[in-house]
């Protein structure tokens, strides 16, 4: 996660028409939806071809936000949630029926706001090693690998570079990568989960040699599943300007924010809940023959 | 700590002086003074009498604020921030020379920002059961006890409540509370330690109740250290705008701010270096013959 | 907790029957049942009086010992192992229907098979803030306070001291406190559950001046709550070779191993599902209007 | 790290001499000395040829035990530890003096007697993306790259395949891993830094599919860094059986206790301690232009 320059492109896609509601059903190559998922609003953008990319300026593919309207405190709206990430991931095209998936947690898990990442794949049920070592008792089981790929000050690597290594050695079929995202408004912050099967830019890159988790450098389709933690400090101020009604320059404020968190007073325990609920999603997911509760009974 | 609304006395007695230069030299019944302390800017604002009571409405006492350039990282720049907290403790009037010190560390220790009260407790000297249990070894050594005193929400009881309890019990000759703080401007956050004799109102209490830590309420002296970690997001905001020359009306702000936090990227790290500082000053302050190198050996 | 000192009753009343099981419905003075709660073997041992406080040589009250046949992982084993503990507090002849209730947490929260009570106040439903500032809207709600009392090393105060304080201040009608406990034997540790109605002596005080917890020290009734987490090495040694049929001496063992923990390799999270089951226990009985469902979702 | 199992090649050899002390100048192909580094005692045995190890049992290589009277406390103490590990990875013919560098700390984060490796990389000086992004600025620093890497129950990978991807894509010149042991003897744990050429096998590997990392499986030299935190119940029943002078069968035990640690009860923070010293001397060994008083300054 870094302020303002993660890539961010399901949201965008979103807010593309909401800000152009006109053009919902007017443009060329491009698919959009409303619907409700366990109750929960979700918006799909799909980008159908070259005339679409040309419209929307992003890749072709497939974009997906879902929208919190509370933060999901009971165990049960803690699972329906869960099974609303399963649902949007399932309806990827990217994301294989079977085979071996890896995934993996980007951002630094000692800052709570950029941990929902490692988190994640802390909640996950991971199995590879079983079906591995024990094949013909797990032969129902698909193998899921995980890492969180620590950050390139304390690893000196890219997560890119940890990644493509392990693609490399343990052939997977996809990659989810998880991450933490900054947003525009804040009231998306916590309050969105987005997936998009047009892979990722590790936030915490060097200069310019930051490489994209995508099908392009790693061979294989990449999920990227997000949530923002943080608001851009300039972007907050001008929420709160228009908000009152005033005049403002957005190109003058200074990039001094730019090293400014703006979270919720009590980040911790959503950044909590939001990794529980993805890392309960992705499980259900991936393991298709397995409840949201039998992966929570499994996982806790 | 409680964004906009903790008191702060050090910090706005400074301030006024910044916005007012030219009574410095004349309030009637106010002593400002500028000097450094171990290489740290000081500013010392005593408040003598009626008059200047009158004149910054403030209560009679002493108002230190040591600036820091820069977070300290070597541990030779820890050392001397707290010499300089040690120095800014032994100069305020209030704190005896001897006889058992209470410190207690105001705030939440599961919110970053909000932690540095507790986790400067975790780094005391504490002698008081040494004093108490082996008084003929220990008869040189001055008896010290610290206690994180919660937060409401998870004790159901006020900070003020918890010590005043044990301030009876104990009959300390003076109480020390640290917390943190909000800044008002973001330029301080992480970058002000401050000192006051006149007590502190714990920033977590329950509506109107909130008890003040003072001398009226507890019958003893009460040192206030506090450290601000975060910034109010309006302040923030008007602090952007103003840098851009744009006008705005701070009143049109609307409070949806409050409940979020403006903080450094890096927070934990400086709040774990702080702490270390304020256990250190604070320890070498009530053991006025140890070093702050022998509390360190002491306390690692 | 301290190894092979802390007093330990409900487990020693039960133990002395499970090696003199001919004594069970002879001893006069003395009632000994077995029954189970919620599918959980309880054992129920009643000292009624001096009789029977000479037989066993323990002060007259009720001693109940819960065993879990395994760590519950499922929710549903969670929630059950939860109302079993409500059941066992409320059968409690010294818990008050109602007023004030005090919880304190004993232990060091910084070490792992230590932190049982520390982990286990972060769990409750604590009321007595709201309860006071809004008494209206919360005139049916019972009032509960909670504090992790710390320990000596870090306070410079016993625990007793702490806790004698509040309850001074507070005027609780009771206090529940939660420590963790060493076995004697391997297979108790983190599987079963006491409480009695006779006090508690804080492992961790000074030398010989430890404050037991209890009714003629506070003036209140006071119920202890255990876990044992850690075995006594001398004692896991004497296990082994029994197992093994060898003979030995245990007066032989020096105490060494005193400060060592032997512990299970996954304490970490046995101690946070049994802190779990503890606070929903001990909130399900104190707040007697709610579910444990209710707690559940409250405490989240 | 796995009670019992884990391969401990430093220490054996030393034990085989203090049980042999009669075969330390006889055995052909071995060599043995004993000297101080930093004051601190070194025991070095040298597996010279085929002769010397079917001696010992052992590969041919070096192998590096350095005695900790008592844990360092003092900050001076542990940078003389620090140093003293620097001076043992220096005289390994198998340190390259140049060329990257990739280190990683084995065992589980969440387990804190196993938490020794991962908490070492934390506090490497890691530079590997300095040298890349800028390399001239940094032209004479020498590149090195750190990642934990993970345990099998919750990546789904051994950590030998992890390490093995990376080396591969990095292509370093050499490995450091660094482990948590287990000791025999109670009085090592926690008091001896181990060193060996000769790799290692991770603890927590799946069955029978442990890879061990050397250089015939690596292709490059490794490193193995440990320290024993934890003593095998068995095995520390034993020593208070012999201390007794009783006797006993040490095959009569049984391997209930393989899933107990013994570990002394401040086992936090030695660890806490012990992966400074870790940290600072393989930083120190690595960038031979930095004293260790420049890595500290770097890395906290």
């Amino acid at each position: 996660m870094k302020n303002g320059r993660k890539i961010d492109l399901a949201l965008e896609a979103k807010e593309f028409f909401e800000d152009h509601p006109e053009k919902k059903s007017t443009l060329p190559g491009v698919l959009v939806e409303e619907e409700t998922l366990f109750g929960l609003p979700l918006t799909r953008v799909k980008i159908l071809d070259g005339q679409g990319e040309d419209a929307l300026g992003k890749p072709k593919g497939t974009y997906l936000t879902l929208d919190l309207p509370d933060l999901p405190r009971d165990r049960e709206e803690i699972l329906n949630a869960a099974r609303a990430v399963a649902a949007m991931l399932e309806e990827l095209p990217d994301l294989p029926q079977e085979g071996l998936v890896l995934v993996t947690g980007l951002g630094n898990r000692q800052v709570t706001p950029d941990a929902i990442g490692p988190r994640t794949t802390d909640r996950l049920l991971v199995t590879r090693h079983l079906v591995k070592s024990l094949p013909e008792q797990f032969s129902d089981l698909r193998p899921v690998a995980a890492l969180a790929a620590g950050v390139t000050g304390t690893t000196g690597m890219e997560s890119g570079e940890v990644i493509a290594a392990l693609v490399k050695k343990l052939k997977p079929v996809c990659l989810i990568a998880v991450d933490a995202l900054a947003a525009r408004r804040q009231e998306r912050v916590c309050r969105t989960i987005q997936a998009a099967d047009t892979g990722i830019v590790p936030g915490s890159g060097v200069g310019n040699a930051r490489m994209a988790l995508n099908k392009e450098n790693l061979g294989i389709p990449v999920i990227a599943l997000g949530i923002p933690t943080v608001v851009d400090a300039g972007t907050l101020c001008m929420d709160l300007m228009e908000e009152s009604g005033q005049e403002f320059d957005p190109s003058a404020f200074r990039t001094e924010g730019a090293e400014w968190f703006v979270t919720p007073r009590n980040i911790d325990s959503q950044v909590d809940v939001l990794s529980r609920i993805l890392g309960l999603g992705i499980s259900t997911a991936l393991h298709v023959d397995f409840s949201v509760e039998n992966v929570e009974r499994l996982t806790t």
